[in-house]
This record gives structure tokens, sequence and C-alpha cells, in this order.
């Protein structure tokens, strides 16, 4: 199969090998006679495939199962806005607005109500850079942070440090392509559509000790309770998506987990930063703080409209590079180069560029 | 592949065919260089395939897309329950209690508040009816049934007229089983992992008129209204359970629609009530009126539990009939034999009850 240079924000592209043990697990799980489709949720089969997935999730970002539970729940990141101040926030909470999703996540917090305060913002200047020395109101509930803006292409270089509050972040589209100290936080929740699989789950990791300021204010099934005293299975998860996930999961722990990730998609990821910066009088980077961009999702303009429409289309017409168009919000060009990009698709789309560039400048 | 002979309650069989495109489709969709789950869900491609899906599922409901919507949204029918009350309970509500499921959508209505009444209840006798002639209110803002039980066996031989009163329907493990007046319904709903595909997504069918009567008080997830605007695209949806409902649809669409599928579960099901009712002393069907016998979930008791562990695990060892035990709460032998369940099994599992009550009675 000849594949296509995805460079898809999400859903996005997978490890082949994911998608070849998925397409069997699909026909037939492990010579059981049945897909992975098909199985009960409370078989013992399929319960050891999603214990694994969770503690295995626990082991990529060194974290315990003594302090830390997970939970695989339907309704993508924009339910956890919900749920997150739902069962969280009692008087007060910090937000930092660092994007287009980052505000959606305060319209929920405020919806549910309670003095919702954004501590800090980047929207003056179209979220091009993140917020640093923040300061956080000691006695909020907690603080909640959006750790990478896909649309704005931007991510934190390092985690606040937020003291005794709770730090609850949005990971979604950069969750896992790095070494981090993820017991930093007290809550991380990631949409499984950028990273770590299939769109139709989002993956939430609690410390356990964060339970003890529940609210307990939500209705059943926005309940991060119920979910955790029935271990995810308080009514049927999406099995598949997860199984999904179970071999991403086993795809970065064989490669040597999050240093080795980290590794490439550096090496990604700069490749094609300095590619822009050597070439920014036709290639305009979107976020010129340099420590702040995404190594996920890379944001560039051209010199006019016209020309990025153009520059989109030969992409698909000459090389089957797909999805390149910035996000409708921000416009412009946006290559996502997740985890399971190949480093030949980042090699593929330079080469494609000093092209274009020559033909059209 | 031996196939097991799989009488799961949900996730559960799905035809064969299905699995097979839905395989080659987790490969490489439409030989675009990428599987189903790396395909943007704002790609034209991936539309179409949302699209087409949409309209198939009214086409087999024999509903015309001027008159109804659907949805395809995470969560599993439990948030259903809570989104129903959410957007269409201003004041007062009927609900018929036939089990359950039944009971947890009233629970969930009772949270969000008004007057939630339970107009009818079969749970005087272990839900194992269903309640006739029940007067509604005339002025309630919706009558909610559950029109097939799955623990209990259950299911209504009709639907009960509401009048002008909005009549909403949780048809989740019956869902396209049969010839049915789906207009007769405002709103239906269904998880998927009982007729129509794997866990993870919801079908949601909304008449366009009522939405007239939107409370507008929801939180944005939740918001019908919000996922209506956004073509049930107001954030990710789950891209890959919908492409297996996709060709779920085709499979029942190609067979013949719901005429076809309805005789083959009649003839399933008849089968194996009219070999229980025949051995009745030593197999007790445990819904006695038969007029509302479910034809998709079919319990019954042996006459002690140690019988009951001994001949599921026979069953087990002897022919991989999986999943025969009853739902926790209720006990027994459940035999789930939705559309995708062949009738060789059907047969399959008379034989061997044969074996066994000829060794055991």
């Amino acid at each position: 199969m000849q594949r296509a240079h995805n460079f898809s924000a999400g859903p996005a592209i997978l490890p082949i090998q994911v998608l070849e043990e998925t397409a069997q697990a699909v026909l037939n799980y492990n010579n059981l006679g049945m897909s992975i489709m098909e199985m009960s949720h409370r078989s013992k089969e399929y319960d050891a495939v999603f214990i694994e997935t969770q503690l295995d999730g626990l082991k990529v970002m060194g974290l315990s199962p003594d302090e830390y539970d997970v939970l695989f729940l339907g309704g993508g990141a924009s339910t956890q806005f919900l749920m997150i101040a739902y069962n969280f926030l009692k008087s007060k909470a910090d937000y930092i607005n660092t994007g287009i999703w980052a505000k959606k996540a305060i319209k929920e917090a405020k919806w549910v109500g309670g003095d919702v305060k954004v501590v800090a913002s980047s929207e003056d200047t179209k979220f091009n850079y993140i917020p640093k020395n923040v300061q956080f109101s000691p006695d909020a509930d907690y603080v909640h942070i959006t750790t990478n803006n896909t649309v704005e292409g931007t991510w934190y270089p390092s985690i606040p440090d937020t003291g005794s509050v709770p730090l609850i972040g949005d990971l979604s589209s950069e969750f896992l392509s790095r070494e981090m100290d993820y017991s930093k936080f007290d809550l991380i929740y990631a949409g499984a559509q950028k990273n770590i699989g299939p769109a139709g789950v989002t993956m939430v990791v609690i410390k356990k000790s964060l339970m003890e300021r529940w609210t307990g204010k939500a209705p059943t099934m926005l309940d991060y309770k119920i979910h955790l005293e029935n271990g995810s299975m308080y009514n049927t998860p999406p099995c598949l998506p997860v199984y999904v996930i179970n071999r991403v999961f086993k795809w970065i722990l064989n490669q040597g987990g999050l240093p080795a990730v980290e590794a490439t998609n550096k090496k990604k990821g700069y490749l094609l930063y300095d590619y822009l910066d050597a070439n920014s009088d036709f290639y305009i980077p979107q976020v010129k703080t340099k420590e702040d961009r995404s190594l996920m999702n890379v944001c560039w303009n051209l010199t006019s409209e016209e020309l990025e429409s153009k520059f989109c289309a030969e992409a698909k017409k000459r090389y089957n590079m797909t999805n390149l168009k910035g996000h409708r919000s921000v416009g412009g060009i946006r290559a996502s180069i997740y985890n399971a990009c190949p480093i030949e698709s980042v090699e593929a789309l330079i080469t494609y560029m000093g092209e274009f560039m020559k033909e059209n400048k």
C-alpha cells in the first residue's frame, strides 16, 4: 500500500503496525472466533485488554497505579471541560487561556458556576505564545491549563508549578509525545485521536488524592467517582478504540518509551522549524517564541491566502500530502506531525516546500 | 476461522461481512493510503461516510430526512438519560418502568428535576411483563419508554399511543430488529453495541418538530441543539464506530431491509421459545406473557443455580457458546440473538440444550 503523507490534526496518523494488529483483532481476536468488537466488555478476555491498557498508560508516564487511576470515557475532551468543573469546582478555579480549546474549557466551567478566573491569556496576540510567571490563586480549587494548543501551534516548554493547588491539564494533542514530570498533574485528560488512538475515547488520569476534593454534585455519567468505583466500566466503554490505544502503548514501550519517542519528535520538529526559520520571507512561522513552539502542530503562513490554498492543493495533487490547511479560525498552513508521523513524511514535505518556493517566490 | 456461537447481550455479534469490510478500512480506506481511523472527520471522504450513514439509518426506518435528524454521540445510552431530561423536561414527564435500564433513565430525569411520574411499572413481578393500557398525562413534556428490556427479556408488542405528547424511546437492544412505525417516536436512541455496531457510539434520531420544545438549559456537550446545528460534528465523532454502523446499514438494506430482518428474527426467536415452552419443566422461560417476549434477549431459568452454572460452563467447553449467563441482577440464562446471530447458532444451542437436559434431568 502506498501510504499518504498524513498531516491531519486529528483524527490522525497511527503506526502501521497498530493498523495491522487492529485489522486482525477486528476479524478474530486472539483466535477466540470473535472480533474484538463482538466481545462482552465484561468477559475475562476483554477485561484483561482493558486493565493492561490502563496499566501500560501509567507505565509510559512513569506513574504508579497506587497513586493514579485511568478512565476511558466517551464524549471527547469537550465533555471533560464540563466534568472537571462539575466534580472539582467548589468556589473558584484558575484557568490559563492559551487558545480556542482553553476558551471552551473556560466557557464550560463558567456554565457550572463559581468564580472562574482567567489568570493569564495570550489572546491579545492571537495566542502565539504561552504566558509565563503566572500568579495563581492560592485558594483556588484547581488550576487548568491546555499544554498543547492544536490550532495555534504552541505548547508549554515547562509545566508551571502550582504549589499545593491541584493542576489539571488538557494534554490531548501532545499526550505522550515527550518526557515530562506527569506527577505534577492531579488530573490529565486527552482525546485519543491525536497521539494515542482513534476518535471516540478520551483518556483521563486521576490522582487518587484529588478525589478528596470531589464536589459530589455531578449527574451519574459525569461523575468521576462513579466511573472510578466501576473501574471505568460503569457503562459499556468504547471497547475497540481502547484496544487501539492498547496497541499504541505497546508500540511506545517497545521502542523504549518516551525518551525514544521524544528524540524522534525533536528530530522531525526541528527539521521543519529550521527550514521555516531559514526561509521565513516565504514561509512565515506563526509562533515566534521558539521555546513555545509545539513539536506536534507546526503552523505557518505564506504571503497570501491564495498562495496558501495553492500550496495545499499542489501538495495533495503531487505527493498525496493531506490536511495541511490550517484551522479555519486562524488560517495558514498547519502540519501536525504526531508520534506516528514518520520522519520521511517531514522530509518529503520539506522537499516539496523547496520546489513550491522555487516556483512561486 | 471457526466462529464462536456468541450470545453476548452487548457488545454483541456482528455480520462477518461487516467485520471483513471494517478490517479492510482499518488498513486502508478506499485505497486512499490511510486508515478510516486516520482520516480527518472534516475531510470530504469521511464526511461522505458520515452523511450516508445518517441517511441510510433513516431509510431503514422509513423516515424522511426532511422530518428527522440523526446524531452519533459518545457516552452511551446512559448519557441520553440525562440529555433527554436536560433538553426536554420543562415541568413534568411520564416514564414507564419496565426494567433496570428504564429505572436508570428515571433516576437521571429526577436528578435534572421537575415532576417525573412513573405512570406504570412491572417492578412488582421482577419486570416480567410490559404494562398495557397506560394512562399518560396529557400535559406531560414527553413520555419515555424502554422498548426492549435487555436484562429481563421483554419488549413492547406494540408501541403505545401517546396522542399529542411526544414519545421518546430507548430502543438500544432491539434497534432495527423488526418492522415498526418509527414515526410514532419523536426521539429514538440506541447504544450501537447490540444491533448496529460496536460500543462507543449511540445513535439518536430526533424529529425536527421536537426541538420546538427544547428547554435551552443544557451545557454544551449535552445540548441536542448544538449537535444538530453542527451536523453531529460539534466535536470529533466516534469515526470508526460510525463506519461500522455504515456497513451494518448496508447489510440490512442489501438483504431487503426490516421485513427480511424481522422474518429471520422471528424464525430464530420462535425456534428457541417453542423449545423452552415444550420443555418448561427443565428450561423455565422467565417471561410468561408470550406477546411480551423479546425476540432479541431470551431469558430462562434451570431448576437450580448450580445447574445454570454448569449449563453455561459446558456450553462454552463443548461448543464455544459464549455469554449465556443471565445478567447478574436477575440470574438464570440469557441468549441474546440479535440481527447478526445466525440461525445456525440457535439451532446449535437447541441441540446442546437437548443433550444437557438428557444428561441432567
